[in-house]
């Protein structure tokens, strides 16, 4: 609630220091980051994590600069708090007003990448609320600093109260924080799907966030050719550890013979491994080369150079797979049929629609948002990439001059006017 | 699906064929609801429940008129879906609006009154919703014959599915629609905490409502006294068995010798049992003439003409009480003092604060949303009462010409231009 209470000029000053404590001890947080990523090399080795694992734990070079810039770029995001979003006049001389305002205490589990957790805690920073946070023990080293360095930077300001941020360190933790639905308002789970489930599973707290990332690219009878090799490879390869890469290619029966040779020979010159349904294999010269797709791979977020193909009818179909084998998350059409493409928009169920545009857009940074603290595949408060607006609520604020609810019950009761104000 | 996809015009003629249906049948609907009363009256004969109760089944007189009335004002409203809430350029040729729609498949369970059903079944089938209803058994007869009517109405509408509304009517039904978390996108309970607290604890589904209305009248130093017996008596009396009604009435140390008197012998006209706490005793002249309030009173939701008196040092002490026993549902201050006022607006962590204006006002009707499904006291999507906007969520719609992600990685790459273009 003090957190709450405090002037966005306080918010935004804390955000600044916050950029300049990390640019300050650059030296300290990046030695951490490489002990973190000496012992993520050595798991690489072992074979029990793979390099795009490893690759995620990178502080270094530009995404160091990144993170200050994502601080600074926060801080200059409108204040998502105290706005006035209805305004109305009930009756002479009462006035409702539903305001923005924060959610209250958010805990974040999040996993690996350590570049997440200046971003989080800014976003909730900014957006009023106190963050409890349980990284990735990959990263522990890595998230260790950039808390401790986060949290003196933003104290040296004036009113920003301990404990806005708490790192937690041990897993313990976490199921010990999944019972306090009295005091934590929000569970925002940033990682794969076992721990999404398990965290959904086991707690009464409100949960926003997702578990697979299964997202489609719908090669339409319609399509350009060109286009849909640019489009599947960059959903597939442009960064396949995260949860919009795609991991399902559909093509229409029409587009089948003609455009997917091309687009499956880009894949595989980018080294992409293959699964073909027994349709699909028909319209290749050399079926024998590709391994079989099954039900179960409509179902799996690889994560890495392997895709599914899938042959299907038509858009109906097309649209009938997605809603029912995908995870709501991210789909794109590719095709220059525009009613086609606003059938798909219109009827698939999940969180980013497209057309013509790779799965790989769906973010909060590139859509505008200035950063996300997660990406939300379920339908209530945020849905898709959630930004400082997902953050916040809002509470009703009756100014009244002693109306009673008695004086306007009857026939003869007085009227409500109900005059839009704002 | 296919209910998210109607027009609205579809959706508006169903609701007016609606509301014509329920005055064709009113004799009907009448002798249901007599034959759900008759039985109530046994039951208040058996002291099983009470008269107040027993009221709320009434659906004769201003009360059918009103059922109709408000199909018809939902039917004026504004569609809530299809809104582009965000429209942005993210660079030339790539374009994102956010779009409300339909959540999904939606639970209700209500108890008692049976005017809730056709307000329920309006509000979703405008907002595109599938609708799952289990009322409560003393309103078995009213609630199948309304669920009848207006089914049977909406469906001479092309293009209303069936199915768009189901009413259940087995106590069994609800334990297993708590478990379909697959199918059911929310559950709105609308009614006691038991309830509330039951559905909360057993499903995995998100749940939007409120357990306790656990409401204050908050008289400051500042009050004027007649304001406050008129905000004190209308909070507590005007209709004592809903949720928003005050439960307990604080005073300054200040207030109390000079306004209390007054507001206490006025709740007493109307018949209201008052406990006292020991401070607030020394107040009156003849203490024993109260009950004595007790922690438990504060944490504690009457629903009847019993009401918890506190006295407090000052407005700080106030919020806090306010804050740690209340249930974030509506909460007023009565003052003329406008920085207490807004103090007290700004800290109480309540869906609903006021100043100088009932508690009885937290109501989705009065507050110009058309309706309400409920009011929530959560801080996720919906908080106080639950209109059209709290049945919808949003998806992101990507229209692009071909863009990858690719050209803009790195420090030659494309920028965003992030136009907002609505």
């Amino acid at each position: 609630l003090a957190l709450a209470a405090l002037p966005v000029a306080t918010r935004n000053a804390a955000l600044e220091a916050m950029a300049q404590g990390v640019a300050a001890r650059r030296g300290e947080i990046l030695a951490a980051n490489e002990r973190d990523r000496a012992a993520a090399r050595d798991l690489v080795a072992a074979g029990r994590i793979t390099q795009s694992d490893a690759k995620r734990l990178d502080l270094s070079g530009a995404k160091f600069d990144a993170v200050i810039e994502g601080l600074r770029s926060v801080a200059s995001l409108p204040d998502p708090l105290g706005r006035v979003q209805i305004k109305t006049e009930l009756d002479e001389g009462l006035v409702l007003e539903r305001v923005s305002c924060p959610i209250g205490v958010i805990a974040v589990i999040f996993e690996s990448r350590p570049d997440a957790l200046p971003q989080i805690a800014s976003l909730c920073l900014k957006s009023g609320n106190a963050l409890l946070l349980k990284g990735g023990s990959e990263a522990r080293e890595s998230n260790r600093i950039l808390a401790q360095v986060l949290d003196d930077a933003a104290r040296t300001v004036a009113g920003i109260p301990a404990g806005w941020i708490t790192l937690l360190e041990r897993r313990e933790e976490i199921a010990e924080i999944l019972k306090l639905d009295e005091f934590i308002d929000l569970i925002i789970p940033r990682g794969g799907n076992a721990l999404c489930r398990y965290i959904m599973e086991n707690t009464r707290i409100p949960v926003t966030g997702h578990r697979d990332g299964i997202c489609h690219t719908y090669v339409h009878a319609g399509a350009d050719a060109a286009r849909a090799v640019r489009l599947a490879v960059d959903g597939k390869c442009q960064y396949p550890a995260v949860c919009n890469a795609t991991e399902t290619l559909l093509f229409d029966r029409a587009s089948a013979g003609s455009v997917m040779p091309a687009v499956l020979a880009a894949l595989e010159d980018k080294g992409v491994a293959l699964r073909l349904d027994p349709v699909a294999k028909t319209f290749v010269a050399d079926p024998a080369r590709y391994a079989d797709a099954t039900e179960e791979d409509w179902r799996t977020e690889y994560l890495d150079l392997v895709l599914s193909v899938r042959v299907v009818a038509d858009l109906g179909e097309a649209i009938a797979h997605i809603n029912r084998y995908g995870s709501h998350h991210t789909d794109t059409i590719v095709t220059e049929n525009a009613d086609a493409a606003e059938r798909f928009l219109a009827e698939v169920d999940s969180a980013s629609v497209m057309h013509n545009a790779s799965t790989r857009f769906a973010d909060g940074f590139r859509y505008g948002l200035g950063a996300e603290v997660g990406i939300s595949t379920g339908k209530l408060h945020s849905r898709g990439p959630v930004g400082l607006e997902g953050l916040t609520i809002y509470k009703y604020i009756l100014r009244g001059t002693g109306q009673i609810v008695a004086d306007y019950s009857g026939a003869d009761g007085r009227k409500f006017t109900h005059r839009r104000l704002q």
